[in-house]
């Protein structure tokens, strides 16, 4: 994909998104310059991305009931980076090349920001529900809201977390327990963003499953190219330092099968999703475009 | 208000809340086990009895109705402790004579702790609302996901608990500024179980707004008579150390506006509760004993 096209892509994400930012006031004014300081701080909006072009593929009419989703999705998004940057976490100063949340702030600013943006996510869903006066929408957003929150709970993305924590001095991980934490910890918000945006254009039970497990696919894909790219790219190439899970003694996918089989493994199922992807909507699309350069990126 | 007659309300919420906790499981079991730890350390479970009492006068049908509500309030409840205990927070060791969350267990834990009663508090209303096979259900159930979420956010408690950390260290606050914090980090989550309650019932928007104005007082003159108790009570009544606001430079509502007026203010707005409540619904009720125990209380 050309940078042209994502850029206008993204622009168009934050646009929608930042609506739902908070207003910078009252006695608790911090708390949201807090929420909006790491917000803002730019990424490529994926999940807000991905969302919004489901719905599209899918042939969702107006998209307007997508936006506080895809606003609430990115809130999450963000409040579990603010909170896996403290301390207490990965203890990281640095994020996008900006001090992270409780280094701009204090610490106990960093866990209220996250906590208020995990509020708001679902507080900016649930004003949706409640102000939609169609009924069909509304069964819609509601089984949205339910992926939503399931997604990024304990048997989702905050399981994922836990489990990440747990196998980092766990010398004795298991593939099963690398894939849990790829499948929680990360593909669990993409799977997130497709199904929410097939059920808020009114897709059914069988295609939001097929869109799952696109994402499922999509998700431990993209994390298992990063465990190939530290060990086949160079620093140049991927903006960042290389070799460092061999420096951290990390146990990846690719200490556990090799690298020739974490090379083939990933590529089976990149390739697995855009063939799930072609059997819901043949041809061409924005969405395709967007799986591929995910999971066959060089940096 | 008797104990006996306490205990067993007490009974009757916990068996209700208990049901929908998470079963301790899979490779993300730890994070489990810690947000069980502390939702059942204890507790009167205040606002899930409210939330219940409210919904039984104002006439409401099926309890269980409530059910999922209730948890999820105490969820939000038992976040935000474990948050506060946390050591940029409070750092509190203890609470309810057991070691704090992050004592327990350490403090990534309980972040993710935290983060996962919040998380599973929306989960669980969101499944309640997708499961719900009733339209006139469902609207009240979505009217009371919306306070939920409002209540809890950062125009609510989380609010409250930035305006109270900033507070700490201003020698010059103000008691408008006072009784920000009172109203948002403690009467919130009264309003949203007097509220909540009030909704599910199918109570008119007018009702609970009026629910809304005694949940205010109610957890306004709690806090104050917390003040009151201070300055006047002994340890051995109160249960811990008296005079701690004076030996911590604490601003109080009494440090302000004198002990007298904050004995009389207090009395006030009890009074003006129960006399709205009387407005609402004449007569005996579990409820008013349980506001007027809330107010009236001597430790």
């Amino acid at each position: 994909m050309d940078k042209e096209t994502l850029v206008k892509h993204i622009d168009e994400v934050q646009n929608i998104i930042y609506k739902f930012c908070p207003e910078e006031k009252g006695d608790q004014k911090r708390v949201m310059e807090a929420m909006n300081y790491s917000y803002k701080a730019g990424g490529k909006r994926l999940r807000p991305m991905l969302m919004l072009e489901s719905f599209r593929l899918l042939g969702g009419k107006d998209e307007s009931i997508c936006y506080p989703f895809m606003a609430a999705l990115e809130m999450i998004h963000t409040y579990s980076l603010i909170h896996d940057d403290l301390p207490a976490m990965d203890n990281d100063d640095l994020r996008r090349g900006k001090p992270t949340n409780h280094k701009m702030f204090d610490e106990a600013t960093a866990i209220l920001a996250g906590d208020g943006l995990l509020n708001l996510a679902f507080e900016t869903a649930a004003d949706a529900m409640y102000k939609c006066d169609n009924d069909e929408d509304r069964l819609n957003m509601i089984k949205a809201n339910r992926i939503l929150s399931t997604k990024a709970g304990i048997y989702g993305m905050i399981g994922g977390q836990m489990a990440d924590i747990i196998g980092e001095s766990n010398k004795d991980i298991t593939l099963d327990e690398i894939m849990f934490i790829h499948e929680h910890k990360t593909a669990c918000l993409i799977e997130s963003a497709l199904c929410i945006g097939a059920a808020l254009a009114g897709a059914s039970d069988e295609i939001i499953e097929k869109m799952k497990e696109i994402a499922s696919l999509v998700g431990i894909a993209f994390q298992i190219q990063d465990d190939i790219l530290d060990v086949t790219s160079t620093t140049e190439e991927l903006g960042k330092l290389v070799g460092s899970d061999e420096k951290n003694e990390k146990i990846t996918y690719i200490t556990l099968v090799g690298l020739d089989k974490a090379i083939k493994d990933q590529k089976d199922m990149s390739n697995k999703a855009i063939e799930l992807l072609d059997e819901i909507k043949n041809g061409d699309s924005f969405l395709k475009e967007l799986i591929i350069s995910l999971t066959d990126r060089r940096n």
